[in-house]
């Protein structure tokens, strides 16, 4: 049972053959850029210095000056900003970073992408991209001269310019660098199927401590070396969060050491404040790093060694806010917290800080780095690559311009004949699976295809995938296991958080995918999909960004089937979380059945720069709509179900039964079969809803419906029950302006606590059939007196449920061999 | 700049002091049991294996039997449930834990508590219960004998029975096995200020894959062995998760030795599948972590070392389903994924199945562990410990039984004089700050709260607290690190996850605490409080379960000041997330002010079981309320304020403004400023809301108001502009059923965009005073035509201030310099 060791790795450093590991990212063209890489050059200290001492006087200058960006004569208050915003403590760290990247991607020819993930520090990834010009490429009036210099300066977090952090609005970026945590599952998701893609990903020793992060670590045991990229990790130790020392910076170098190969990685340690001795030590890592990286890419591409290879990784350790005021108002400020933002924090109104503040500017002797003119000199631009191989132009974190369309094979290869409503039973997510299986077949060369989820691809019956991939698996294996392959691009891994951050890394350098999960337990990213649909959000109105693939949810497993795994496993809330969120980018679909689900995943796999939520079950559902009938009524996203109702048309119905989901479908259909049996006389018109959207004003989302549409369906004065997934006042919240609101009745989930059978839970929840006939008596006017023995009986068969499950532990037998007969 | 290494601590086993190291933790007793303790006893293999295999027959049983409990006949399909739910694959491990851990509480008299991480092998914990005596204890229909054994069965997963995880009907737990990753933090929650404790907590290597697990290893930095007790840590690495193998199981032993000791912890390993070899090494490894402790703990206790110690660990490597079937239809299931669930799953149907059920069961030799009467024999009882030192009888997993009262001093020792509303400001939580600094003060010798944050405590404002306590913190120190200390009783992690996780631990074993966090990123924990949520609720339901300590956030940084921070930072939602969930349990509360804050602070710390969100800023803001009149505010939740509006009384007013939330209600102060001065006019009427869940109707909440109540605060049919905090729809979600909802028109949030002066955030969102004022016009009848004029004005005043902050980057001088003057 004990584990086999790894598989043979070259333990040397192996010559770089740079022909066979650094290929273009991009097989189609014909020329490979990387065949014609220079031979590697001298290393000049100099010229890095003099680069990392221009990012890192940007990066001051962003923070302070809104006038006199050259220092052209002595600071005087009304040079400052009035209001000081921006953290300086970690800019310093990331400026070096990208200088010696720099010079590793001019050296070597690479095509390479960088998460940092320290990204509160924007100025730094700004400065650098100023330098390398594909700021001023973006946004002509930022030019790379004095007065550009002067307009970085001054936007930089200042009213109707740029966020203090790396956004979208920044070149190179697929990361916002706001909430912290999720850098190097972004660069995992970036490195996948991108074999000749190097993603250095920084990691604040602050961020290290989340959850997110901590998880991520063992992504690679899921890197295909011979398929996908190479990631390689710079923990960045500054040793300081907010206002405390970091947990990793104050472990015993022993200790911190274990923990890393525990993760799977060979550390080398760049440590120092003597900038020349890091200068010297860090591009020594670097090449170290990368030579390892091309050995390793090589010997398993050549077929020399499988299994997971020990991936190599930089730990940087200098001082927070290096080379900013040693000693602000008598406190040591570098190296420690107060460094994190402003060191320097009344510039304006203290003419000491101002004079402190100048000699700090001048300490970078920003004369011998920019010209008159404000230019950088050649010196400071000699380790920076050219064109799209600079970091800030790599298409690679403006991955629309990468996406290809995704082969949707026909539908009706994979539908469910349906030749009468709901005379047949399938499931729904393994008939999809079907469909996704195709799709993932049909990318096999491309390999931009991927499904992510947290252990649960056959538990959420996908696992027709495993016919034509496998699981993505590096670590060991024994003669037992089944589908796990090295090359598979099914991914699962018992952490909704890097599932959540590998496809959202993929999707935003241009590759599709699909997130499987647990409905109850999406919650736990709910903060990673507020922070991609800020990122959407923004990067829609950036003309320069290219749409991107979007990410899609398959939420099964959901609420109303939870009999087995009870109380814990029911949350249908996913939905309303999102849909406080930007309607431009929030796309929320509940299909009824297979070929719904079918429908409405075609459309989501084409679609762009979404959050797409498909909530269906995975559990037997009835057939309700043919593949054509599907397209159409999920193209309208909600509609009447004629043969459904008892509403001929002639007059408006007496009532309308609404429904959205699965299990709400069925009740409803249910009880419009009651009604048809005992009331034969009520006209009754079932309502389907598809895309939760569409309930909106159109003012409110581009879904939504306008009023006359909306009353067409639903009637302006008719009482309406519907049955909807989850939290019933989700639905009063869309629909509270329309006219017949006051109407509206809705069934819902409301914490119903442990039930034990499919039925039990939704008769606890009031959305059961009989519960909806109850409520057609109890509203439409004049019924109630009129059919009292009716809702006796409905009552009674309630009562009589509660009994039988008990004694039996199973659903009464008129519900559990209930057809749609009519 | 490298750390220094970790304090001395005992290389060898050191003997064990019991006197000094397991006192009880109660202090108050006179008499401490723990001085009676009895001498430990020679090893019994046979019993201990003769109450495992008790343990894995009752545990077989629950998830398959509801008929012939002891086979006092041959089996047949009647026995068994129509439905076979439960998880079989962890249960055997958890019952050789749960028999170990028996055995040395016994020997060694330990106050012990067990967090149950594999909690879905709920028929395990329920085995081991039943056999200890505690279930029949609290549940007395289900005795310790035949009859009370068949109940057992058949009630698991089962209609109007028990669940199939752990969960608060689980005598012994204080943590819900569903959602996966949370144990650890749970476990050093429990542990916090309890010094004679000792908690085990069983990880399962599915668990340990999730971010917040995986980020809690950490929390031994946290932990101080001289005032908190002890946490062992069993990793048991049984391989597979649902359809996977586990990604720990799969690594190389060095390279999981690495990560372990990397963590901090000192591993021993048990390894095996015979169970004399496993029951043997187990036993061993047991003694050997708990003499550990004792001599770490002496050693710490008694000045002969400090900082940090290597915490010993247990890493239990045994098969999936272990003793259960090895072979099902041919397929590999013992040591497999396949033993996850239900082993064998068609046992009614199939004959074959049916035998194997009887052989598994049989296997296990019942005649030898159960008398005729079905009690469990003397040797099967022989290592269960007496009265509450069983694991399901713990009072720590009762919390609230031990729960003191936390002394809160007065308010008015804190409270902001108001002599007339408006003429002052205070940053609302920097008052906080002294009211939980001196509650912090007095509760310096009884350790019963703490405050949590992630890395925030002194950006929100609340670092009044470091006077008198201090960050907790056992790692490496520096000269210049300020307010840490190891038994300090603030915890700062970046990790979200772990605070929350270690005030859910902390609050459940019965004492108090706060977790103070920025807003937008209280959504990290959403999935989190979703359970706790769940836990409080049922936990009510329940006669025996004594009321915890409610969990309270404070949120704060919120999303109308995020002007430094930006989009990233701008999230309200989490009071929209809370109030999907249980009416019992959820409370939220949005003071206007300071001294609304210390009103509704003291209130929410002594309350029980509740989550209580709390939101307020930490910028300047104005004083309105005296704490007299906070006071009677806060209670009424949600109040007319006559100092702020024209309305006089003696008719309805023109129109109501409404406001939730400090921003919102400064916005609100001075549009009603406006209007007083440019529409006298106008009775306007000021409403401010504390307690949102006031809006609700009083049939779906607690605090629910009643019709005609909120008909006399909001008026039935005049125009409420009503400024919310968060999501406007919130309001309307609330209040949809009201008789004047028509009427009702909210601002709030929208997901702006990046934003970079206050005022801009509020203009940008049409919150702010000038777009209100326009909002009354454009809403009382007949006004909008009489005054244009002023309406321009309004329109012209946000023209300029668009013009005016893009060119100064502050906002208008009448905007920052505004006071209420009336």
């Amino acid at each position: 049972m004990e584990a086999s060791p790894a598989g043979v790795w070259p333990e040397a450093v192996v010559p770089h053959d740079r022909r066979r590991t650094h290929r273009n990212a991009r097989p189609s063209r014909p020329e490979r850029e990387a065949d014609t890489v220079p031979e590697q050059r001298p290393l000049n200290l100099a010229a890095l210095d003099a680069h990392w001492r221009a990012a890192n006087y940007l990066a001051v200058g962003q923070i302070y000056l809104m006038a006199n960006p050259l220092l052209t004569e002595p600071l005087r208050p009304e040079h400052i900003k009035p209001r000081l915003l921006g953290h300086w403590g970690t800019s310093p760290g990331l400026n070096l970073v990208h200088t010696h990247l720099n010079r590793v991607i001019k050296n070597r020819g690479l095509d390479a992408l960088c998460i940092w993930g320290p990204g509160h520090g924007g100025p730094a990834v700004l400065a650098n991209s100023w330098l390398e010009g594909t700021y001023s490429g973006i946004y002509p009036d930022i030019a790379r001269d004095a007065e550009g210099m002067g307009r970085l300066f001054r936007q930089f977090s200042f009213p109707g310019g740029v966020p203090s952090h790396v956004a979208p609005e920044t070149p190179g970026s697929i990361h916002e660098g706001g909430e912290l945590g999720y850098s190097l599952a972004h660069a995992y998701g970036a490195a996948l199927d991108n074999p000749d893609l190097l993603v250095t990903c920084v990691i604040g020793d602050g961020e290290a401590e989340t959850g997110p992060l901590a998880a991520s670590w063992h992504s690679n045991k899921f890197l295909d070396p011979v398929h996908d990229g190479a990631v390689l990790p710079v923990l960045h130790l500054n040793g300081y969060k907010i206002a405390n020392p970091t947990v990793l910076s104050r472990l015993p170098k022993a200790e911190l050491d274990s923990l890393l190969r525990g993760f799977g990685h060979e550390p080398a340690y760049v440590t120092g404040s003597d900038p020349q001795e890091v200068h010297r030590a860090m591009a020594h890592a670097m090449d170290q790093a990368l030579d390892r990286i091309a050995a390793l890419q090589h010997a398993a591409r050549t077929g020399q060694a499988t299994g997971r290879p020990p991936w190599p990784m930089i730990v940087l350790r200098t001082p927070k806010g290096w080379t900013g005021p040693a000693i602000v108002d008598g406190n040591p400020v570098e190296g420690t917290w107060r460094a994190h933002q402003v060191p320097l924090a009344s510039v304006r109104e203290n003419p000491g800080h101002l004079r402190q503040l100048e000699a700090w500017l001048r300490s970078y002797r920003p004369d011998e780095l920019f010209d008159t003119d404000g230019r950088p000199t050649a010196q400071v631009l000699d380790c920076i690559p050219e064109g799209n191989r600079r970091l800030g132009a790599t298409a690679h974190a403006n991955g629309g311009l990468l996406t290809r369309a995704l082969p949707v094979p026909p539908l009706e290869h994979f539908a469910v004949p349906v030749d009468k409503p709901g005379a047949t039973t399938h499931e729904p997510t393994r008939v999809l699976g079907g469909l996704l299986a195709q799709i993932m077949a049909d990318t096999a060369e491309r390999r931009d295809f991927r499904v992510v989820g947290p252990d649960e691809t056959a538990s959420n019956r996908l696992s027709a995938l495993f016919e034509v991939t496998g699981k993505a698996w590096q670590a060991d294996t024994l003669p037992t296991d089944e589908h796990l392959a090295p090359d598979g691009r099914v991914m699962e891994i018992l952490s909704e958080h890097s599932c959540q951050g590998w496809l959202e890394g993929y999707t935003l350098t241009g590759r599709h995918g699909l997130f499987s999960c647990y409905e109850a337990f999406v919650h736990i990213v709910d903060s990673m999909v507020n922070q991609h649909i800020k990122w959407l959000k923004t990067a829609r109105r950036l003309p320069w960004r290219a749409p991107v693939p979007s990410l899609n949810y398959l939420l099964t497993s959901h609420v109303w089937r939870q009999d087995h795994n009870g109380f814990s496993h029911q949350d249908p809330g996913f939905v309303d979380h999102v849909l406080n969120k930007s309607p431009e980018v929030v796309r929320v679909y509940l299909p009824p059945d297979a070929n719904t689900l079918l429908s409405v995943t075609d459309h989501v796999l084409s679609s762009r720069d979404y959050v797409n939520v498909i909530v269906a079950g995975k559990q037997p559902c009835f057939d309700w709509l043919s593949m054509d009938e599907a397209r159409v009524h999920c193209a309208r996203g909600a509609g009447i179900w004629e043969w459904a109702g008892t509403d001929d048309g002639s007059r408006a119905p007496d009532v309308v039964l609404a429904c959205a989901g699965d299990v709400p479908t069925q009740e409803v259909l249910a009880a419009a079969s009651l009604l048809r049996r005992h009331l034969p006389d009520v006209a009754v018109r079932v309502v389907n809803v598809v895309d939760m959207t569409r309930l909106l004003p159109r003012e409110e989302h581009p879904h939504g419906m306008g009023d006359s549409e909306y009353e067409a369906l639903f009637t302006p004065d008719k009482p309406v029950i519907f049955a909807y997934h989850g939290y019933p006042w989700l639905v009063h919240r869309l629909a509270y302006r329309r006219s017949g609101h006051a109407h509206l009745h809705v069934r819902g989930y409301k914490e119903a606590g442990t039930t034990t059978t499919p039925f039990d839970m939704v008769v606890r929840n009031d959305l059961d059939r009989y519960r909806l006939v109850m409520d057609v008596i109890d509203r439409v006017p004049g019924l109630a007196v009129r059919v009292a023995a009716v809702r006796q009986t409905m009552a009674d068969t309630r009562t009589r449920h509660h009994a039988w499950i008990r004694e039996h532990g199973t659903d009464l037998p008129e519900v559990a061999d209930w057809t749609w007969t009519d």
